[in-house]
């Protein structure tokens, strides 16, 4: 490791990497953990408990899900405020100085070392995991299905959000309106409460599209998956309906 | 290095890899060459001079283009007869065990042991090569083009082909509809002779399209720089509109 992790662990975290679903999950935002080195990046204790750091509940989901499908499953081990591995090294809010309205004192008037030092230490060896789990699945025949577990946070810039779950795809929308259909009681959308536009299918662009892989990004507001309890019953609820899906798409 | 190279040279030649062109050159298939642990794969030498190896005359054209922009450009040292890099380890493309109308023996039926160590050691190596030098770049506030050199056969399957220069895009065609335009005196001609839907876009889908990043793949006739002179004129000739473009470019 780098002048960054210094001897810490590696960004990524691998479970279950030979289940047999045709699911690869991913979860880029599981974690509010910093690198030692960054210190608290000048945020307040508070601050890292918030959606700013991390998709609260999204790791136990992911977790669970992974357990239910067979499905393997890769984590990030650090928060998105060191570098959110759904940006690529080119955007701005890959080391964001502001996220939503609270500076991040740390991410301020970065020199050229330390962004390459979180992209080489974070985003790149993450993303290698990726598609490391992808190539040896591709060697072996194995179909993948490329699903994220994300959370969103209810009230975002003072305004209140009432979808419940956002089934987000770029330019290949034929898995992820497929499944949307299987979701009828709760309130349900496709690309919200955002979409391709505003930058937040990077992993799909970077690991399903070249590859010709379906995806679809899954986005649960964070009030419904913030205890333990909510989150059994969604990754429990989700799964029915993905693994429906994904019987119904090999069967094409 | 694994069972497949066994301690010779890693797949990703790097050429001028500090070089200050807003463009970076792949040349995916540059060469003929196979690694020795696969002989020649059940091939007659003679077959291994031919298009189905590797793209005639561009290593050449690449490697000037890279001196006369001052541009990085990348290199695969292995014939896409052993992997083909600019096709993803899921196409069948990819370890072809026919090409064109040529039988590939020794790409008959391969084990999973084998596909995964060609796809571990030359195709992942060289993309993550890729990666990395988009990553310094992007960490330098480094604008990136991604230009890619390829030939292709003046007659396929039996099939003479008229055009000289195809300037191939997928889904973001501003750059290549904008380069094209500096082609007058030249047969030149968007996504021909094939284009996105053959499946010849990988490199740029994974490496433009997931950054945002401009892109054009340039193919020429090989016949036309099949010759040390060829290769010299069509560079010269090649760089001074792409020297334009570029300037036009980031004006905006």
């Amino acid at each position: 490791m780098g002048a960054l992790l210094k001897g810490e662990e590696g960004p990524a975290v691998l479970v279950n990497e030979q289940g047999r679903s045709p699911y690869v999950l991913i979860c880029e935002h599981a974690s509010n953990r910093l690198p030692k080195s960054l210190g608290n990046l000048g945020l307040a204790a508070a601050d890292l408990q918030r959606h700013i750091a991390w998709d609260i509940g999204a790791e136990s989901v992911a977790r669970l899900l992974s357990r239910l499908m067979d499905a393997p499953l890769v984590l990030q081990r650090y928060s998105r405020l060191a570098y959110d591995c759904n940006r690529p090294p080119e955007s701005p809010d890959a080391m964001p100085a502001v996220s939503e309205v609270t500076e991040i004192p740390g991410n301020r008037n970065l020199s050229f070392a330390e962004r390459l030092a979180r992209i080489q230490e974070i985003y790149r060896p993450f993303h290698q995991a990726v598609s490391e789990v992808l190539d040896t699945r591709a060697a072996q025949d194995q179909k993948s299905v490329i699903v994220s577990i994300h959370s969103f946070t209810p009230v975002y810039k003072g305004k209140t959000r009432k979808v419940e779950l956002g089934i987000l795809h770029d330019r290949d929308a034929s898995f992820s309106s497929t499944l949307i259909k299987r979701f009828s009681k709760v309130d349900a959308r496709l690309n919200e409460p955002y979409g391709p536009k505003d930058g937040v299918l990077h992993t799909m662009n970077l690991h399903a599209a070249p590859r010709g892989l379906k995806h679809a990004m899954i986005e649960i507001r964070n009030d419904l998956i913030s205890s333990e309890r909510g989150q059994q019953t969604w990754a429990q609820w989700l799964s029915v309906p993905l693994i429906q899906a994904a019987a119904a798409f090999s069967r094409r």
